[in-house]
């Protein structure tokens, strides 16, 4: 059974229920709380009462400065969207730590970026140190994955396609709001990742809806493949692709084509401006809501409820 | 006058012709060591015999982990060679700060690598820290900017055009070779910057070789660009971009217009199909020399020597 912990400016919570137990450790890092996992199972053993979660200020629960790892296109839904046709190459890119921002953050919009898009993500976070040319099978995972958290994978969408690399446009401040809880899971808890459904809604109408069943290179093998060139650490977070539902849709194939054979600035303008009509980019005041959960509850990574406002 | 430093396993050294006289100084990161800038200067005015350098066994200049962040395309003349046209958005990547490497370590080729390119690039060293927001104005670059180092941005090219991200293609251990020295700058030596030089040979034969003079995003520009997503901290590095000359060259426009209508595998097939018979990519037992100064060596950041191998 999972157990879930909440992170605030006193330190870490022990969730049962609607109330929190603190946890007696010096951790002030991810990694320390990790390792003091000996204090996280006495406050979940504790009868205290605790404090109800509503009353808390609720931090990240993954502490930055990490290594913030994300897969691109890893879930089937998610590539027809982008307009992925045949065998997609997995890869990875990286996005600052510093986007890192609290579950009930606002996503900040810098004012340059007009097509500002969501991405729930399913976020590992690491419990130990990945070396070079490991091979991770599914029976190990318990031992290089700690927990899992909810992660938006928020995208200045203008940005990430004229630039090509997406590190920019996926590492403004505040476009990775992460958790509340981070679920740190007993080995026996692995086997139910496949069940776990993400949902993200923006102003209550849900757009992203899907299991990991639709995730194409699963945790094991995307450790495996990290594994050929990228050290993790204990604390480090690896974001696992998201499901379909993204605002950004690819344009039909025959204007996809005639667009590749246009100069690239001509290019990028006529799409942004077919994209102007897209009612679903995110907008000052829209809250977004996001959720991770398999259907029994066993495992259930909290409800993320950010809003998003313009950079003053 | 910029003074040049090397890193061995025993510490820091000062360079003064062909000898190295030891600091003293208990840092052992690179910040630590810029924030020690008295014992450097120490160290310079020492009047000690000091060991020949060619006796020490130099380490990278940059310690790691650090952040190490690059600029895509960022001299003329290789947006030429790699079949760029009007504008280029400038852009950053990460790559993985484990793949830094001594400016004497082999490279070595992963066996599933076809296609490995060399870029020589300027290395940026950070003295102070970057907060999200800043302006750096030219003269403001003695306030951020500590220190210069050879860099040498290796790149799988089969893998970095197959996954359009960078990221893995540049983080392979063994693939950023960075030092010999780290030059220290004083605020005087700014001026000289576009008179640097780049040059990379293979083997004896000159591929690469142009001055600062090229670049597109000039080293303030960089950082302001930057610093609209990334915080940098003392230590970090900052790669700025490598001129024409790579192994790399784009196809002749009217193919690429026609590849771009192909599935992608079958593009990416008929490019590197027609890539093996460039004989200018790295093979194992090449040796590979970059040098970066300025005419009259008033910033010369020595000599980097690497041989290639194959993994084992």
């Amino acid at each position: 059974m999972s157990t879930n912990v909440l992170r605030t400016a006193d330190g870490w919570w022990v969730v049962r229920g609607h109330r929190a137990i603190p946890v007696d450790t010096k951790a002030t890092t991810t990694a320390e709380l990790i390792a003091d996992r000996d204090a996280v199972r006495e406050a979940a053993r504790s009868t205290e009462a605790g404090t109800p979660v509503a009353d808390l200020a609720v931090l990240s629960p993954v502490t930055t400065p990490c290594r913030v790892v994300a897969q691109m296109v890893n879930y089937r839904s998610h590539a027809r969207d982008s307009g992925f046709t045949g065998d997609i190459p997995p890869a990875f890119f990286r996005k600052a730590s510093g986007s890192v921002s609290g579950p009930g953050d606002p996503v900040v919009r810098p004012s340059h970026v007009k097509f500002l898009d969501y991405e729930v993500e399913l976020g590992l976070v690491m419990g130990a140190t990945l070396p070079i040319g490991t091979t991770v099978d599914e029976r190990d995972l318990p031992s290089y994955v700690a927990g899992l958290v909810v992660t938006n994978d928020i995208s200045a969408r203008d940005v990430q396609l004229t630039k090509t690399q997406f590190y920019e446009s996926k590492s403004y401040p505040t476009f990775t709001p992460t958790g509340p809880y981070l679920a740190l899971l007993e080995p026996e808890d692995f086997v139910h990742l496949l069940d776990l459904r993400l949902k993200l809604s923006v102003n209550g109408e849900l757009r992203q809806d899907r299991t990991l069943a639709d995730m194409i290179v699963r945790p094991a093998q995307a450790l495996t493949l990290l594994a050929r060139f990228q050290t993790l650490d204990p604390g480090d977070l690896l974001l696992t692709g998201t499901p379909g539902g993204t605002a950004l849709k690819a344009p039909p194939k025959p204007v996809e084509k005639v667009g590749a054979l246009l100069p690239p600035a001509l290019k990028w303008k006529a799409f942004f401006k077919s994209q102007a009509k897209n009612p679903h980019y995110l907008h000052a005041g829209d809250v977004i809501t996001a959720t991770i959960a398999t259907p029994d509850g066993r495992i259930d990574l909290g409800e993320q409820r950010t809003s998003v406002t313009d950079a003053k």
